[in-house]
């Protein structure tokens, strides 16, 4: 969950309605072409044609257990024409699968009418109609997909497949209600096909096949990998790199987790991905008491809201249980992206609307006029802004000093405070709380890279998984959105509360 | 040969409720035990008790994506309790969890209410509607069942559950309807999960682990393998065996499929299974013109519907043609289980009903006296049962040459004329049929083991695969329910027709 | 090396020329012939012509480093003249390779008369007068065997040639001092091959290959497999199954050592090998105190000499000790071939010389005499030797309790007392000793099969390895010829001295 | 190209003694150590201490094979001590061991004195005295190496053993003869020991393990790789790379081949290493008419002399030949180092000497002066000299044009006619002719990297594999010093021969 956000910042360069400056670069790579290509015009009658071909028609209700599967050509066909398409072909026929090869719903209401006739007659003939009724509800087109899954690349055609769905749903290119349904009819196909009994879980090492460490380093949207060096760390001694596969899909790491093995729960990106530099050492049993969770990435953004990252880490504990049986203390360390933006707004709307020192005590506002060497009031407010836009207090160990407390304050409350449906606003918190894990420790100079100061200030956050009350508070979050937090959170969130009257 | 029938057949001693005896056999196995045990006695509060608890509810429309998944401990809480039931609790169990935990009618009926309402509004409306009512008529059960499959050894667990279920419904130990739901719930599930992009295609040889190689054995119903020697010679030169293999459930082949590699199609299986002495030879691609599929077996009785040998055989004719690429001919040499004691009822019928001239003519009738010795009429019908039921004929030419061209009219009527709801009532027939193969060629003295004997006077059929019209012959009968057949095949129905005066 | 012997005697068999009528038998089941062929006559220009050709002559001392490999055609061609062979023509084919293509006696005279004129000279020129001197001591032949180990199956066809080599010498066909060269220019050769480093230690299991299990089971001489369950048991739990491999022999299991994992060191063969009836326990590690070796072959009696057996029970301890980290008990449960035709030779020896109180005391001989109700002297002693022939004293009480003192006293002497140059003649107890383990235990009524009966009156023996003092044991052995052995054995073997005034 | 030769070029700045300055280098980076440590002073009552206890006196001839193996412990002692030491006690260390417990000379003199007294006897008695003596040559320090190649990791320590050997004789740091012999007795050992048929051909691809992938990538000395991209474009489509590995050493590719796949034989190695854009290709079958090796490295210095370039090649071609049964174009595309250095040495002695006109002709000097606007004579010859210096001629098209004659004849000249004790001088070329090759092709602009231009002007060569004939080539080469070319090599040989009066 943390991952597919991720990924797709990474990638929105890809996304081309939303971002039209990123669509021009995509199209000069080759990507998404958004005009129309002399190979198919929109609606064609070879679209058409195509469709009418290869999307059976249901078998009825009474011979649906004997109906021949279609030539798998049908598949090869429909996958081979996909792929030669721009995008706005593409949306084309996504629109036209989805609207014209749906559901029947004037099947539908009938079926419903019988099935309300039938509620006066025994069980059977109720549960007769509401398997009718069941049967009516699905799609033509989920035929069309089961049969893709069943030839050779199937699999992952789908899985780009619903990528280019979810891009056009999030782009708005299309708010077709039809092709929300395409997308979600996928997505449950895809849910069973990647249900965790399926998965294999693979530990990459130095060993590894290049391929796939290749990739493991081109997915990594955490912490990027600079260099194969870099690289071969992060699967060398005191580290643990996992991945899920899938048959469907081999040699390719769908969700993948990188570990630390620590002597303490770590505060410090720097010390993980950088400084360490016991890339031949032999690692020493006695020193590893803590597995410290540093960057997972979902690799298939077609597979957002199939739930793996979930399941992975708790694969991944199970593991390191049995490596190490004395192992008592995981932890993610993780990245807070979107803080500063959400600073940044606030200070504009204070800015607005002179409220100050709800954000800063008065005193604090006297130490940044000072510190900063600027009038009060407005002056104050943008030189803050400047500040934290550049990242430049950093250097200052005055400001550095006088900043810790604020800045700590405000990250807490943001992770904690800010919502969305009443859940965290942050996409990793909210991931990391679904799992049940507890928001336990914000780090101060935790992640000084350009990108760490540019998303969060250099804050990081650990959510540590305590194993007998994960399941506990997963339910406890997802049922009643509350928020499991340590006392260093819930202080510092009391703080910004108290500062701010909220 | 085809699969889930023989294997039922194979295994029919495990069946407790239709059968009896075998019944009192597998309770002395430890099998299925029909009595109520002290460990739980039917609808017990324990039951009902683990039920409420591992059964999550359904999340409602508005939050089933945010549900979290329930504790790991539910689902293997539920394997460890029905396991340790005998039959008459597991049926219990079962029939509960159908009815209590299936699909909420009510709500169902107001959604359908509501469906119907909607009809007048906009499109977007009525798929919401479409999409709720889909949602409510999901039985509450099935979440139960998806999340088993995810944890380890959960795919096996429904494939064996299903199983049960199936004995259940065939044996009449229940016809509740909602079992029956529960069943194609089920079936549904490991459709999905089964798909053939998710299987692996492996070929057996005698170097494969000694375990997959005992199971091919075990699971061999149609021609027994008598001892490792045999085994290793079916894995050997001009041989090759392929199997079905799935990631949930590694070193468990699914389906089986054994090839003899020949010069024509084989009209015999004594010279696949046993003459065959070249152990040790180098294979001769030179002799290598034919591939004669001799036996398919599928061994897991849970996955009855789940279509897997049809594609089994499609792979492996790919995997063939990759390997020797002029090979043309592919046809299987299938036994014809049922076809003696068809013969016997008839007869018995016909004994009866004073219709002897249907079956055989005049002459035959007279020839069949002289040589048994006997009078006319009755004793002439008697001492032709007799002869049939006992083989007896085989040892005498003169018998088998009066009886060839009789039994083999009557075979290929029985294969091509008799009809289950439209389609061959012969198990193995209707198995190709579907496929798309060709009713090729009735080979006499094709099996004169005592078994081939017994099952169908020694009488053996090829299915042909002319694989440029599989596709089409198969939709010709699943569609129109025509069988195609060969020019042999119909001469010798003609000739029962004919004689019979149909 | 006890492995050697062992598979010698399962083999004998196949020697033709010691024993004729096994001799008669191989001929038949087309083994050696001893018959010269059309093929190739004795000594035929043929066979020198080939020789010349393929034993490319020994490049000279100057060139040795720039001489091309000769061409991979010229060993291609041996090995294929060489397989086509009868025994006689092999015969003649080694006797010319070993006398025409040897050693150069002449020039090593010259170059031996050479170095003695350098004595007085500096080192330098002695150190060069000594590697001319080694260089042509070096036989024109091994090149040859040189370059046939690098083509494919080259090695495994060496280790056969040896095979035949030591047949010729075992069996007296030969008694050429040349063929015992090449013999042990061969061994030698084989034994760098086969150095410990380059063999790969695989566990055994029933995941392993069939084609690797059947021939483990082939190849296990000590206690006969006598089916696939009684073999799926010895790989099964409690049971560890280990060889070494090679890899210019892939698939070929070298030495096999098969172990069972128990409470305590086992005093009986049965309870290991046949009632054990746990095939699909679950090991408790709780019960694993012991690992015994109860058989251990080697398979390639062209390796005879190249020490491996040692080496794998060394490895295997290792092993163990990492899975079993609390166990200290190994030890073997060895049969003791050759006791009981020993004890009959010395009982006829005896008989002649009327020596009988030496083996047995007076007070015995008269329950001999009572218990088998004959005269005493001669014929006291022909009932007893019809007894310890027939194994009949088993079936009675009486005799048993009379028989045991008696014949354990003289199996330890036979193990501990009868030599061979000074070592243990019994070849397992040889084998032991020389890994450095203690003679440690008699067991009574240990092997009552009448393979057990026949070998050593039902007796066998552990050898339990202390390990902490093997390497003392074996330094102690293999240079000053002492047994290390329990107080159990010591005492009956004062017993016996006692008894025969030793 | 050839491998122990380049890869010394490429590693020559470990070697201490013979350049001061690398050895200072190397110093730094912790590799040699020159100057006497604190741990062990050379000649050490430690190191001889050591040295008795670990070499084990050679057992007396009679009990040769009764000896029991040392224990490992020994070989380990050994072994850590060695690489505790810094080079120059391992000097020492190696010293005392190949004085002290090498061949008892005494004892050796005996043995010829015994042998030649032996002439008149029978045969069975002089090789019973050969076989001693023989026995009395090997050297005491044999068996603690036979001894060490059987712990793990054994073998990988004697290679890099040698390679220090190789250093210490080199670089001339011991001319004693007796580290010669230590030398060469450990030679032939690795000979055994990594004789083919015991070495695994393995090709190398995007899927193989990372580790080995980096290891071929460090190894790579012939056209270095320079980032991960050019490494996986080595492996990809149109390209094959191949290793010979072995099973003592695992995960340590020997010897590396790489080869292009082409329509034609290539005269130029930028379009193989460089400019080929068709990293995701689909390889085209029929554009596949060649096989160019156009790199081969040894990756083991202390392999030294043992064969295993000359096998790889030949593996792959028959390897190649499985794949492309068509195929019968193989030729190496090969650098020529030492070109460039030895015209240098050529200018500068014709300078000296006043013999311009055998380097080039009237008519080219005059241009080479009208072109490089200098004078005649010294001035001319000075000016050739640094326009060959430093490559500029390259950027002008007359130059270029003039010189292209001039050093093509040179170069073949080279390579055919410049020799050292009658073989080829050129390593590479020396390389391709033992094992049979054709001196094919030279190729203009065939290396334009400023190394290829600073080795040989640019210029490469073919060697050509005609499979028919390299055996007979190897043949001529090896024995009659007879090198096979083209008539292009052969015509611009006799040219320069014209030119020079030679």
């Amino acid at each position: 969950m943390i991952s597919q956000r991720l990924i797709f910042a990474f990638r929105s360069s890809t996304r081309c309605w939303r971002h039209p400056i990123a669509f021009v670069e995509a199209r000069k790579r080759g990507g998404w072409r958004c005009f129309s290509t002399p190979v198919c015009s929109r609606g064609s009658p070879v679209m058409e044609e195509i469709l009418a071909r290869v999307v059976a028609p249901l078998p009825t209700y009474e011979t649906r257990d004997k109906a021949p599967p279609p030539p798998e050509s049908n598949s090869l066909e429909f996958m081979h024409f996909y792929k030669s398409l721009d995008m706005e072909d593409k949306l084309s026929l996504l629109t036209k699968l989805s609207q014209d090869f749906g559901v029947d719903h004037k099947s539908v209401s009938e079926l419903a009418v019988k099935l309300l006739d039938t509620q006066i007659r025994d069980l059977a003939t109720i549960l007769q109609a509401e398997d009718r009724l069941r049967y009516s509800l699905i799609p033509r087109y989920r035929q069309l997909l089961s049969h893709i899954s069943r030839v050779e690349g199937g699999v992952k055609f789908l899985v780009d497949l619903r990528t280019d769905l979810l891009e056009i749903i999030s782009s708005k290119a299309s708010d077709s209600p039809q092709i929300r349904d395409l997308n979600s009819t996928l997505k449950s196909l895809l849910s069973e096909w990647f249900s965790v009994g399926l998965l294999k879980l693979e530990r990459i090492t130095w060993q590894s096949p290049c391929d796939i460490l290749q990739k493991i380093s081109q997915y990594e949207a955490v912490h990027p990998v600079r260099n194969w060096t870099d690289l071969k760390r992060r699967v060398g001694p005191y580290r643990r790199c996992y991945a899920f596969t899938h048959a469907a899909m081999p040699g390719e790491p769908l969700v993948v987790l990188h570990v630390a093995l620590t002597e303490e729960i770590s505060n410090n990106i720097q010390g993980i991905v950088r400084e360490f530099s016991t890339l031949d050492a032999e690692e020493d049993v006695n020193k590893i008491n803590a597995a410290v969770f540093y960057s997972i990435s979902s690799t298939q953004a077609g597979l957002q809201g199939v739930e793996l990252g979930n399941y992975l880490i708790k694969r991944v504990v199970r593991e390191l249980q049995s490596e190490f049986p004395h192992m008592c203390q995981f932890s993610s360390l993780s990245p807070i992206p979107g803080f500063t933006s959400w600073l940044q707004g606030l200070l504009n709307q204070c800015r607005k609307e002179g409220r100050g020192l709800e954000l800063l005590s008065e005193q604090e506002w006297r130490e940044v006029e000072q510190a900063t060497d600027c009038a009060p009031g407005m002056a104050a407010m943008d030189a803050l802004r400047k500040l934290i836009g550049t990242g430049e207090w950093m250097r200052s160990e005055r400001l550095s000093l006088l900043l810790e407390p604020v800045l700590m304050r405000l990250c807490a409350w943001y992770l904690y405070g800010e919502k969305r449906r009443g859940y965290a606003l942050n996409p990793v918190a909210n991931f990391h709380l679904q799992n049940g894990a507890t928001m336990w420790r914000l780090n101060w100079h935790a992640d000084t890279s350009p990108r760490g100061m540019a998303n969060s200030c250099g804050i990081m956050v650990n959510y540590r998984y305590f194993l007998s009350e994960t399941s506990h508070n997963s339910a406890l979050y997802l049922q009643n959105k509350v928020i499991t937090a340590s006392e260093q959170v819930l202080s510092l969130v009391s703080q910004f509360q108290k500062n701010s009257k909220l």
